[in-house]
């Protein structure tokens, strides 16, 4: 990990962007750094740059209640390496929700499966270096899209306590298998009327994920109109689990 | 309204006991009583002295954040006189529960519509007392079951500005072009598996609402387990809508 570019905000929040072997990434550690910070993995649906403004406001609200948040570039977005089988599977769903088509489970395996199995792996390696920072102690949580990616995170990774997941993205059917053990609480966030996701399999996979405490948190407006106020629930649920 | 009894909290609440002409009811309001306090009717399925233990800690969660609250029995509930047709309803339903049958629309209609119907008018005038005492100001919302009780207070009571709903009880079908004129603010809390209730019917009047703000908070567990933490999510949701 390789600490490439430094600013600090008024609010005392020092950003750092890294590049992790050929992935980037920004690390968010709240001002006055006393003790080590419990730990946020921001995530999202790739697209560090166009995703920017989003997750800096994220981060400095989680960082206002003393927590560190970080994320990564996806594998396939941003200035990362295009997969051509992953450029197709995009390119037939665009051509099915331009069509008004529904779509099919064959094109969400192709796009998202490999999508996870190359992401979850840079998910852990950046928490091995995140982890070895002294300003940052555990524990640690996951917030955001990418719900599959956070899923088998969730299943993988036993050093994530807790988990807000974004019910915004396309879920592979094999994926509700590994829904069923999860078993760290949940925060699931859906956006009741969003255009680009099927309502009833998101609570499909809500039902089918094997946690003792999740919680669904239903709101309208589309994919990008969350609530402010989830982001203060999202803060209360990790004060709940990342102790 | 007559009050009938008092006792003081050592958080300082007020608790009196009131009649309106035949109906009991409670007041709770906080302690150093600076300005008018904000309202919230405390809606129940009936029953005051079995729900009393809940009521009473739901009161005073909403009175150390600057609230009063008050509840009524319901009609044909605690001590209240019994109508024989809600008598053969409530007897119907139990024969279906036990049976392991569905509850059909027929027995719901005659269990529920009779009760909103007079459970209504009966909110409201205590509203109208209520708002006579110098201690209460506006504004007022509505929190707890039964949905469809709240669900008509919303729609015909002006003086009421947001509520959290209990997705607990059956609501007749018709309730749900009622839930369209439905415009206020709302928090609608649903037991996932909630033996008693069709998660399905009440996924359906949550979309029915037509307010442009409602949020629905799903959590696991059965019907009376609801955590502990919804009662903050509550008090907060008041705190956005009632100033």
């Amino acid at each position: 990990m390789r600490f490439v570019s430094e600013q600090r905000f008024d609010d005392g929040v020092l950003e750092r962007g890294f590049t992790l072997g050929e992935i980037p990434g920004i690390l968010w550690t709240p001002g006055p750094a006393s003790a080590p910070a419990p730990l946020i993995l921001l995530g999202h649906p790739g697209g560090l740059h166009r995703m920017y403004p989003r997750l800096v406001a994220r981060a400095r609200h989680s960082a206002a209640e003393g927590y560190a948040a970080a994320t990564i570039e996806l594998p396939g977005s941003g200035d990362r390496p295009r997969s051509a089988a992953a450029e197709e599977a995009r390119a037939d769903l665009r051509r099915a929700v331009e069509a008004g088509e529904p779509v099919g489970d064959d094109i969400i395996d192709r796009l998202v499966l490999p999508l996870v199995d190359e992401a979850v792996p840079e998910w852990r390696a950046a928490l091995d270096a995140l982890l070895a920072l002294p300003e940052i102690g555990g524990p640690v949580g996951y917030a955001g899209g990418v719900i599959a990616i956070g899923t088998r995170l969730a299943v993988v990774e036993p050093r994530l306590s807790a988990a807000v997941l974004f019910a915004g993205s396309f879920v592979p059917r094999r994926m509700f298998d590994e829904a069923r053990q999860v078993t760290i609480p949940l925060l699931v966030l859906l956006q009741w009327d969003d255009e680009g996701n099927d309502r009833q399999r998101a609570l499909d996979l809500f039902d089918a994920f094997g946690a003792e405490e999740k919680t669904l948190h239903a709101n309208m407006g589309g994919h990008t109109g969350v609530p402010q106020f989830e982001a203060d629930a999202g803060n209360r649920f990790f004060a709940r689990h990342l102790t």
